[in-house]
């Protein structure tokens, strides 16, 4: 076995359930009516379980954005021009970008990895180049990722999850970047669930109906297309995703093996979390998801994942956005759970 | 004109629709697709209509909780033992409950204001002591407050709306703690909305089903036998209310009336804000909804004040908790708002 095939082999961390029990009996026991915090309780206890101690924590917390470009950009299935890519990286590098102000709100670390803009850019601080192509191979004429080069992507996810769980992170947050990756990750989504790409597409950063229904027959096409060739999870990741999407994919399946609980972004992000679950099925207890996007694709991704999440915010930016949004939740939902006084510390009457 | 009267007069603020569209404008030129940050876009515009302001902020905030028992108790409408009021408010001053470690993460200022216990208690740091009286009277017999009661409780909510104004806080929070208050609650909304209670009674902190229709008879019979002497919202508010739903309502009206944003709790909170909109229709300007409460009748008053939610965590408990749940989410709207950059000082490429 390669050393891919090898990680890719190995096990995903089991939840430990024992702290998950204590973690639901302290919340019984906390001065409030039983439940009435909601999911504020539930991602406590969820997390008690990932973290393997009743009190769990979200104060250390890591943020990764994997940026590339696509080949399908030259098909015309964007709002934005391709330029854009590029342009953002530079964006968080500078802290101008959504993703760039949370995480200084949010006193995280933040990565932003450039896995293959179409050109070179420039050195810039708080970015990793990692550039394997001049961005991905244009999938409505061939395999986007040759095998080689998406399993190098897969594992400059794991890296990053690997050296952020070196640092002791509690949470691990990951986004992505890349013009023409809403075409990537819809047709992922066709061809892993077996659904018509009308189902699933949407707007991505703002196509008008006609840019809709053109980019819905672009997928299409593509994916007869390769059909063929699309035997399992990972040769359709190659066939039809991204380099950022990949990256994704491994950086999730890390987390998993690791036992790092992920935050899943928005629909591109989940659509890589659909992915990571149908080349391990257990992974996806190491998901915590965050919001509804409002790309339509995305509530039918979070069906066939069985997800819920914990916000609906109808966002739908990307870069980790919506993720390092729920955060500020998790740690009250940590300081309640832990800093509560039970009815018998604060000698409060339990229901008669 | 009685001072009270005089108050109950003066105009509501209005909000400054040039600053709103300053901020609207603003959020288009930000390096994301126009509307993809979604709610946390439409608070902070929301918010700079209210602050007068282009930029606006929620750093300052301060949170009050006001306490107060019920005469209706005595009705066993409640799975707690009504002592549970006074062992909560000491819970508050000590630290221990969910809204004291709610106001210390978020560096929040935390009034507790004890309107009416049933029975004295010894000074608490942080507690302030106003007992109106032992508790309201029995809403099933006789009205729960005297006409002078119901405004002394209105104005202390008003006053600490002052007090709050005045050291400049950015945002007003404000909650309730009464063992009972979900029936005085729920028949307050029953009688404004002329509904009958089934359709809005639930278990408050923990009613089994067979507490639950005994509730809705209670509140049937309450509102028939009072129904000829409510003529007027305060009517209502004095038969039916408590003196900390009197209290909240005072201190929504008067943030309407200083023009300070108010986030409005769960299910208590917003009756006591359908009160004051029912008091001064163009109060509810100032209202920023913070939640969708588990209790049944949440969702209808909230459709009466046609007012959507920030966020749906399955809260139910009151203190203001869901309420300051969303601070954070402030926060961070504002920041985004604040600092990210624009396309042109990014140099990011439009939409194409």
């Amino acid at each position: 076995m390669t050393e891919f095939e090898q990680w890719l082999a190995s096990p995903v961390k089991k939840l430990d359930y024992q702290a998950q029990h204590a973690a639901e009996q302290r919340q019984t026991q906390l001065t409030k009516p039983a439940g009435s915090l909601g999911k504020l309780e539930s991602i406590a206890i969820q997390l008690a379980a990932m973290q393997a101690s009743e009190q769990p924590n979200a104060d250390k917390v890591q943020i990764s954005v994997f940026a590339a470009d696509h080949g399908i950009a030259a098909e015309g299935i964007s709002a934005f021009p391709q330029t854009v890519t590029a342009e953002m990286i530079r964006n968080f590098a500078h802290g101008g970008a959504a993703i760039s102000v949370l995480a200084k709100e949010l006193n995280a670390d933040l990565d932003v990895i450039n896995l293959g803009t179409i050109s070179e850019i420039e050195p810039l601080t708080g970015v990793t180049d990692v550039r394997i192509a001049d961005g991905t191979a244009n999938f409505f004429h061939q395999a986007a990722m040759t095998a080689q080069q998406c399993q190098q992507a897969m594992l400059i996810g794991r890296d990053n999850v690997e050296q952020a769980n070196n640092n002791n992170v509690a949470l691990y947050v990951a986004g992505e970047m890349g013009i023409g990756n809403t075409t990537s990750a819809t047709a992922l989504a066709s061809a892993v669930l077996e659904l018509d790409a009308e189902l699933l597409v949407g707007p991505g950063t703002g196509l008008n109906k006609a840019g809709v229904k053109h980019k819905t027959k672009i997928i299409n096409q593509a994916i007869n297309k390769h059909r063929l060739q699309m035997k399992t999870p990972l040769d359709m990741l190659r066939y039809l995703g991204g380099f950022e999407i990949a990256a994704l994919t491994g950086a999730y399946l890390h987390c998993a093996k690791l036992g790092l609980p992920v935050i899943i972004d928005g629909f591109i992000a989940t659509v890589a979390a659909l992915l990571a679950r149908q080349i391990s099925s257990e992974a996806t207890q190491w998901f915590i998801y965050s919001h509804n996007s409002k790309e339509p694709g995305h509530r039918i991704v979070m069906q066939a994942l069985q997800a819920e999440p914990l916000l609906d915010m109808s966002m739908r930016l990307g870069e980790a956005s919506g993720a390092a949004s729920i955060v500020p939740l998790i740690r009250i939902a940590c300081a309640l759970h832990n800093k509560m006084a039970t009815f018998e510390e604060a000698s409060v009457s339990a229901k008669s």
